[in-house]
C-alpha cells in the first residue's frame, strides 16, 4: 500500500529548482514518485509508508528551500 | 592579454541558472573566467581573444538562456 501526501515548497523559481528538490524528496527512505508543480510550489510525494513533516522539510531545506 | 565582453543573459531566475550558464561559458576555448550577476543578467567573460557573438550565444543557449 502506498501513501501520498501533498506539501507546499517556497521559493522554486525554475525547472533547476524542481529537479533539486525532487532529488532530495527521492532519497527519503520508502518513497516511491515525486510530483512537483513549479507554478504552485505543490509537491505531491507517494511512499510505502506515511512520512513525517520534519522529514519532509529537511529534505526540502537541503535543496535549499522551505516547506510553507 | 585578456580581453573581456560583457553581454545580458534573459531568463536567469537563481542561483542553478547562474551555475548553468557560468559552466557552458567556461567551456568556450580561451574563456578563463566567467562572471553573471544574476538580479541585471549581466555576464562578463574574460578571454584570452575576444570572442564573437554567435559562440557566446550558442553556449547560452546550451545552457537553455538567450542572449538580450
Amino acid at each position: 500500500m502506498s501513501t501520498t501526501s501533498t506539501w507546499t515548497v517556497t521559493g522554486m523559481t525554475c525547472g533547476h529548482c524542481v529537479a533539486s528538490v525532487t532529488e532530495e524528496l527521492t532519497e527519503l527512505p520508502g518513497v516511491e514518485a515525486v510530483d512537483v508543480t513549479l507554478e504552485t510550489g505543490a509537491v505531491v510525494v507517494t511512499s510505502s509508508e506515511p512520512l513525517e513533516r520534519g522529514q519532509v522539510e529537511a529534505a526540502v531545506a537541503e535543496a535549499g528551500y522551505a516547506l510553507a
